[in-house]
């Protein structure tokens, strides 16, 4: 490559500037930022983190010098997401395709709405949504990138509605019944969310009954949808989970699907998480019967590591109900007498105006990997989670809230001082004070991150979550035996 | 920076790749792409654009040769928004300050929930609005970046709804009165989306009267809520724009906020595209009595250029509405047995779960250019607006549609067989039917790209949009030439 970027000439000083900064980044953020020889985090207390920064905005610009220096503190004050030792949310890793994705994303800075300024990714946002469907198991459909799983869910919950009562979206709801949502207690907040912005109600939301595993119960669900019919209410949407936030759960796609035919209910899948495993031949049957659901969302932004936000809405639908749900035909924008074929201008099918290129960093990542490389990476996470329980059934004070079915492997961790202790009356009180200290220690040694929560009626548990493809058996052991040290004198 | 990029030793070949890629998009994209030597786009058919892409996904991966390929098409192909020459949007140019921001974003890709993942972030996303809000004139409040300008309509609506009747997030809307928007025909088309997507529908939305330059009449909006309370409705927002998309109209804000003090109405100002005027002690006064609005949309990614996205929402508000309004209060996310204080947990306020941090690009570019600069800017880019216009003045065939308010100027080209023929009957007819085709042309030809569209009755016009700080008088006389080049047999 003559030289690399160093030996570009540069015309003005932003250049420059650019050019050293992309040097910085490089260093510090790519390759630092991925080494275990560094810190995953380097923690600073809110006060004193502004102090450090000088943050304020001011009348006067800075020095090139100046901002090199803020580049560099940002990037030594950042969480280091793609560090291997990163096990804090449902994302983590740096794949350097995906990135370079990202990056030419946001240097062609364009808006995703019609095929005039975004001739590329028109075409490119279609051939990776047809793929995604492909592996839900249709050979047609729709869909969009979304700003994010939550947005994607509450596109499901409009595009439900719609569905049922296509003048909601001019009469709205006073004129509408009572709508009703079924759920589990385990499935994403953002059902809730979406039923409060979408003027459902959060009490219109009806929690079905789960398993011991988290699963929704099929049986209870068509018990509360009778219920809920009795009452006078309309139910319309079952928002299932495939793959859970807390515990990685698949609720039973197939036989929901079954009530939601008998009852007429539109069936959203929300594989946010989960969808990934639909690339291995060995997992996908986790999501056995997805093929059923009205619609989808599918995260590639989580297990996939594409980086954030990737987040795919997918349906079988081919009439166009995405289209006539959320159109508004602005003529601006959209206007009738172009001179290509309009079938390109996708934007309005999206409740955004502008609309950023989500698909670029996933289908760059997708042609360097193969499905094949991707579906690896799947297996290789599965794998590596079978590992850690193994090892942790092997070590004293690891306790597993239960067998993992997915990638999420729940546990407490009981210190020494708390061993053999659980006829105590206090036990679970105490138990459920230490993943906050563990966590504690962590971030300010810097070592590792990793969640945990009350959930339920269990205390305080940790949630590692396997998908940085990065990943090496030494980081297994590594966590474990870092959980040790750091609770050795608990 | 001794060596530079290309001195950086790499250790894996996707470090090595990456490096490759850069070396591309800063000669492609940064350089090239905003150069007036080059294209400031390539069209290309669809059909025949995507056999050239190889845009398919496959079982097996390619090459990092092939890789390159790739991202060397996809620069060439894609519109080049960065051009001194790009007026489509209402956004054009290539600030690298920004740019760098942007990069460092995606490499840190980080979610902006929780102040344990990002905490440089959710300080400086704090810093920044609080500048934002200064400049709207309050002291104190409360904001948040949302996914885009519509996005951030739709928060607006959800809470001024939610201020109204606390109750509509449990209940839902079927338990309410009907609800009314009041906003005018030329409000963005995210209003509506917004009232559909929220369940009050769009019928719900009443269009109150405008001036002749797009301005909404405070006397007709007083009219249509006695009105709309008359007919048994809820009226409970208005929905005023500062800086409309097409005109670049400023409704009387002051004037609008009598209205609302005396009915209760809650006043949102959109401001997406206008809030960057009040950088400027020249032109804020278009803004005149901002501060009386409840809430304020502005999108530093238009005017500013600051890169999609970044859309703030704001609002005086010191009561945590905000964060009732939204709040689901996930457990696994937001423990309430953290170390740190938990009002660095901003998270919660926001409808998404994953967030993108949106707030480094314009921290960056600010500290780079200060206020001041930003400033310069906005004078400049009103200057050049009056530049265009006495240059149309002097020139046969250009018919402004008004005198521009701010940097939307709207015009009718008249080519030479048309001029002097308003009497002939089918005239508009004819002249809805130039703008079509000379933005075709300019496309084929890559020479520039401008919008237009039907607006009302008016018959197609084009809208030219002056926000690029690149550029210079002799773009501006470039832009009249190549539109009376394009035309000139027509
Ligand atoms: C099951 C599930 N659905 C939806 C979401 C929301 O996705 P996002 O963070 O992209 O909004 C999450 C996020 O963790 C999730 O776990
Ligand atoms: C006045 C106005 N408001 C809101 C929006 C929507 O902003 P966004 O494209 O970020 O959704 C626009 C977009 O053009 C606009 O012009």
């Amino acid at each position: 490559m003559d030289g690399g970027i160093s030996a570009i000439k540069t015309e003005n000083s932003g250049d420059e500037f650019l050019k050293e900064a992309l040097v910085i980044l490089m260093q510090d953020a790519v390759q630092k930022g991925t080494d275990r020889g560094h810190k995953v985090c380097e923690w600073m207390e809110p006060e004193k983190l502004h102090e450090i920064l000088d943050l304020k905005l001011q009348r006067n610009g800075e020095s090139q010098e100046v901002l090199l220096g803020y580049c560099r503190d940002i990037v030594r004050f950042s969480v280091k997401t793609g560090h291997p030792r990163f096990f804090n949310q449902l994302f983590s890793g740096l794949d350097r395709h995906a990135l370079t994705g990202r990056i030419l994303s946001e240097t062609l800075n364009t808006s995703q709405y019609t095929y005039e300024v975004a001739p590329v990714f028109v075409l490119m946002e279609e051939e990776v949504l047809t793929t995604l469907r492909h592996y839900v198991g249709w050979t047609a459909g729709d869909g969009i990138f979304c700003p994010g799983g939550s947005i994607s869910n509450m596109y499901a919950i409009n595009v439900a509605r719609f569905h049922r009562f296509p003048h909601a979206k001019e009469k709205g709801l006073s004129a509408l019944p009572r709508m009703t949502i079924f759920t589990t207690h385990e499935s994403h907040y953002s059902v809730r969310k979406g039923a409060a912005f979408l003027g459902i109600g959060t009490d219109n939301i009806i929690l079905v009954q789960t398993n011991d595993r988290g699963k929704m119960l099929p049986e209870d669900l068509e018990k509360k949808i009778e219920k809920s019919k009795s009452e006078g209410a309309v139910p319309f949407l079952v928002s299932a989970t495939c793959g859970t936030t807390v515990l990685g759960a698949f609720d039973p796609i197939a036989d929901i699907a079954d009530v939601c035919e008998r009852h007429g209910l539109w069936l959203h899948a929300d594989a946010a998480f989960g969808g990934s495993a639909l690339l291995s031949s060995k997992h996908r049957h986790l999501l056995h019967g997805i093929e059923r659901a009205n619609s989808v969302t599918w995260n590639p932004h989580k297990m996939l590591g594409v980086g954030l936000q990737c987040s795919a809405f997918l349906l079988p639908d081919t009439t166009g109900l995405l289209q006539r749900c959320h159109a508004a035909n602005a003529t601006y924008l959209f206007q009738t007498d172009k001179f290509y074929d309009l079938k390109y201008d996708t934007g309005d099918k999206s409740i955004q105006c502008g609309r950023r290129v989500d698909c670029l960093k996933l289908w760059l990542m997708w042609k360097a990997l193969g499905s094949q490389g991707l579906e690896k990476r799947v297996d290789k996470a599965l794998e590596q989670t079978r590992y850690l329980v193994e090892e942790m059934k092997a070590r004293e004070g690891f306790c597993l809230i239960m067998e993992p079915e997915f990638v999420n492997l729940c546990f407490w961790y009981v210190p020494p001082s708390l061993r053999d202790q659980q006829d105590s009356p206090d036990y679970w009180q105490r138990l459920g004070k230490v993943a906050p200290v563990i966590k504690e220690r962590m971030i300010k040694k810097g070592s590792m991150m990793v969640g945990y929560q009350p959930h339920g009626d269990r205390v305080n548990f940790f949630r590692q979550v396997l998908v940085n493809p990065a990943l090496t058996k030494t980081d297994l052991d590594f966590f474990l035996d870092e959980i040790e040290l750091l609770a050795e004198d608990l």
